[in-house]
C-alpha cells in the first residue's frame, strides 16, 4: 500500500483504548445502567464502540473517484469494490480489517455486537439490503476504517430510486466519523442542490470535513485555477464556518498524471493528506478520551438530577401528581441542584428534553444515590482520565509524529 | 507600454459616442428640461458625461500594490505616484490622459465640466483636498481612465482619520466605473473587516468585480493554493452572486518573479488581465448605447406623468390641495396611465420616490406635453438609438476584436 503504518507501532494507542473500555465498563456503566441514562441521553457503549477504529466517511458526487481512491489508498482491491464511470457503487460499504476476505450483509452487520453498526438497525431494512463491510488483510485497514458510499445523484433520483432516507444515514456516519472527505472531480467540477445539502446535513461535524480535489491531472493550471476558485466560492457559501477548509489536490488513483504541469504540488498534497490520515488514531484516541471526561460528567449530573428528584416524592399517596409537579417545575429543581451542588448550570441537560424523557418513567423505581457508586465516579473524573490522558501524551511524545513511518 | 492600443484604431468607438452625445442634446435633454427630470430622476448629462473614458477603478488595502499595477500597465511612472511599504497615496487619484504631464487638485477637478467628476462635490471639501487627477501621456489612457485610491485601512483608523464618508465616495466611482479591481497580496492575505464593508458596498455592480491576487510568485504553488484559496472562500461569503468572480493569479509590476514554479500561469493570466482591459472601451460604447435607451424610455414616462399630473389640475382655484390630493393617489395615477399609454409597469419610477420630489414643485408651471417633441423621442427610440446600435455592430464585425491589438 501506499501508506504502510510500520505494524511495530500499530498498537501505539491500544493501551489508552483498553484503558478507556475498562474504566468505562466498571466504574460509568453500572451508575448509567441504575440511572437508565440510555433513556436520558444516549445508548450504553459496548466494547465495540469504544474499540471502534477511527472512521473515514467518503461523500461525492458520482464518479468522482471515491472507490478509486480507498483502493489507491489501500494498495490494492477489496472484496466488492467497483469502479467504474457510470453511477456504480450502489451501497454503503464499510471498508474494514480481515485476516479473510469477506463481504457481510447489512442485515447481519447491524446486529453484531462486535462492530458499531448497531445502531442503523433504525434506518431499516431498504437500507441494510444497501450496507454491507468488505473486509480484508490490507494494513492500513488495522488502524482505519473506511465507509465508501453511493455517488450522490441529482434532483429526484436522489430521493425516489434510493428507497431509505440517504440524508439521514450520512448525518449518522457524519457523526460517528472522523475525518470526512468530500470528493470532487476537477474534470467535471459540478456541486449540485442535492450535494449542497449533503454538506449541509454535516453541520455540526463541519470541523471533520476536508475536501479532495481529484482528477487534477486532467486539466491545465489555468483551468485549474479556475476550477478550484469556484470550488472554494462554492463552499464558502455553503459551509457556514470561515475558517477555510482544507483541499487536497491531485490524481489519488495509482495511474501516471496525464498533464504533468503540477506534478510536484499533486505530490506534496498527497503526502499531505496521507499524514492527515496517519493523524487520526492518534487523534481518536484524544478524542475518546475526551468523550469519556464529558461522559462521566454527565452521567454524574444525571445521577444527581434523578436521586434529588427521587428524594421529592412522597412514600405513599399522590405519587403521579407530585412527578407530574416535579416535571412541572423542572427548571426550578435544576436551579436547585446546581446551587446545592455546585455544578455548572451550562453542562445541565436541555430542560424540555428531559422533561419529555422524565414522563416516560416511574422516579419512585429509580434506587437511591449510591455514595460509593458516586465516589468512584468521581476518583474516574479526578484521577483515572487523567492518567490515561498523561499516558497517552508519554506515548505520543515517544514517537512524536504518532503512527507516522 | 506593456499594453499598447495601437493609435490607428484608438477613435474606433468614436462615431459613436458623437452619435450619442447629438441625439441626447438635441432630442432628449430639451424634454428633460422642459419636465425637470434631473429634480426627479438623474442630473442631466454634459457632453463629457458621455465622453468619459472607461473607468477603471482600483481598491485593495493598504500596500497591496495598487499604484504599482497601475505604473505597471502604463508602463511608466505617472505624476503624483507614491510608491512604498507604509499606507502612502493618501487620495483618490484619477489618472488621466493630457497632452502634458499636470495634477490637478479635487476643488478645481469638481467644477471643470469637461470631466466627469462634479457630482464629487457632495462629499465636501475634506474629500476634495483628498482628490486629484494625474494627467500624462501614457498612450494607453486615451482609451481608459484609472482610479488609484487609498488602501482601505483597519478598524477605527478608517473611519476616523479620513475627515469623509469612504464608503460612499466608493460607491460613487463603483456607480461610474466599468471595472472594478480588488487587489489582494498573496503574500500577506488579509480581508479586513473594513475591506469586507467597502466591497458590500459594491452590490449593484457586482458584474463589474475582478480581483486581482498580486505578489503571487512570492510563494510556492502550495502555499499560493492555500492563499488563493481562502481568498475565494471568503469572498464566496461576502458577494452574493452566484457566478464565481474572475480572480487573475500573479505579480503586476515590472521585476522578474521572485519564484519561477507558475511562471507560465502567472504569463497567461496577466495576458488575460490585459485582453479583458482592452475590451473596456468596446464594452462602455454599448452600455453607453443600453444606458441612453434607457434613459430615453425613462424621460417618455416622466413627460406623460407630468403632463397627465398637470391635465387634473383645476385652471383657477384650489391647486394646491388638487396637488396634494393627487400625490396621495399617485400609484392609482400611474395605473391609469400605464392602462391609458400601454407602457409596462415596470419601466414606471418608484411611486414612494417620485411622490417625495413631486411636492417640491408646482404642477403648474409645468407646460403642456409638445406632441412634436414627444414624436422626436420615439425616433430616438425607434429609429436613431437602434442604428447607431447596429452601427457599432459592424464596427466590431470589421475589428472583431474591437480595439486588441
Ligand atoms: N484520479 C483519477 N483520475 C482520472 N480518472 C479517475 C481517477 N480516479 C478514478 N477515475 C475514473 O473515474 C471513474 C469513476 O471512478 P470510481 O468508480 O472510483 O468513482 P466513484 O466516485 O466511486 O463513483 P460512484 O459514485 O459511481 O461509485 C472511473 O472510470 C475511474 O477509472
Ligand atoms: N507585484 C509585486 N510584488 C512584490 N512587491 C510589490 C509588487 N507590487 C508592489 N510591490 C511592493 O509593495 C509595496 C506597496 O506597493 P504600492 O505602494 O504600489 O501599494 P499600494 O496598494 O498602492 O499601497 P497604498 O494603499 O499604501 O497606496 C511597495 O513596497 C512595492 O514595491
Ligand atoms: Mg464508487
Ligand atoms: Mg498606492
Amino acid at each position: 500500500g501506499i501508506m504502510e503504518i510500520p505494524s511495530a507501532k500499530k498498537e501505539t494507542f491500544d493501551p489508552i483504548v483498553e484503558g478507556l473500555k475498562k474504566i468505562y465498563k466498571e466504574k460509568i456503566r453500572p451508575l448509567e445502567e441504575m440511572f437508565k441514562f440510555d433513556g436520558f441521553h444516549s445508548p450504553l457503549l459496548n466494547d465495540s464502540d469504544i474499540e471502534a477504529k477511527p472512521m473515514v466517511l467518503l461523500l461525492g458526487q458520482y464518479s468522482t473517484g471515491k472507490t478509486s481512491f480507498v483502493k489507491y489508498l489501500l494498495g490494492r482491491d477489496f472484496p466488492g469494490a467497483h469502479i467504474g464511470p457510470e453511477p456504480t457503487t450502489d451501497r454503503f460499504m464499510a471498508i474494514m480489517h480481515g485476516k479473510e476476505e469477506r463481504r457481510t450483509p447489512g442485515n447481519a452487520l447491524s446486529v453484531e455486537t462486535d462492530k458499531p453498526f448497531r445502531g442503523l438497525s433504525k434506518f431499516g431494512t431498504m437500507f441494510l439490503q444497501r450496507f454491507e463491510s468488505s473486509e480484508s488483510p490490507a494494513p492500513l485497514l488495522e488502524h482505519l476504517t473506511f465507509i465508501d458510499t453511493p455517488g450522490v445523484l441529482s434532483g429526484e433520483k436522489q430521493r425516489i430510486a434510493r428507497g431509505y432516507d440517504f440524508i439521514s444515514v450520512i448525518e449518522w456516519f457524519a457523526e460517528k466519523a472522523d475525518m470526512i472527505l468530500l470528493l470532487f472531480d476537477a474534470y467535471k467540477l459540478d456541486i449540485s442542490d442535492e450535494f449542497k445539502r449533503t454538506i449541509e446535513a454535516l453541520r455540526g461535524n463541519d470541523d471533520k470535513i476536508r475536501v479532495v480535489l481529484n482528477k487534477a491531472d486532467q486539466i491545465n493550471t489555468q483551468q485549474l485555477m479556475r476550477v478550484y476558485g469556484a470550488l472554494m466560492w462554492a463552499l464558502g457559501k455553503v459551509v457556514r464556518t470561515p475558517e477555510v477548509m482544507r483541499v487536497y489536490i491531485g490524481s489519488f488513483w495509482n495511474e501516471p498524471y496525464r498533464i504533468q504541469e503540477n506534478a510536484k504540488l499533486f505530490q506534496a498534497e498527497q503526502q499531505d493528506l496521507l499524514r492527515d490520515l496517519q493523524a487520526l488514531p492518534r487523534l481518536a484516541a484524544v478524542r475518546k478520551c475526551n468523550e469519556m471526561v464529558k461522559r462521566a460528567k454527565m452521567c454524574r449530573i444525571h445521577a444527581f438530577i434523578i436521586a434529588h428528584l427521587r428524594k421529592q416524592m412522597p412514600s405513599v399517596f399522590g405519587q403521579k401528581s407530585a412527578q407530574a409537579e416535579l416535571i412541572k417545575n423542572l427548571e426550578q429543581e435544576f436551579s436547585r441542584i446546581q446551587i446545592a451542588t455546585q455544578m455548572p448550570a451550562g453542562d445541565f441537560p436541555d430542560a424540555e428534553r428531559f422533561r419529555e424523557r422524565l414522563a416516560l418513567h416511574d422516579l419512585k423505581k429509580f434506587p437511591k444515590l449510591d455514595k460509593k457508586m458516586l465516589e468512584v465516579l468521581d476518583q474516574v473524573l479526578q484521577q483515572d482520565l487523567p492518567l490515561l490522558l498523561r499516558r497517552y501524551a508519554q506515548i505520543a511524545d515517544e514517537s512524536p509524529q504518532g503512527v507516522l513511518p
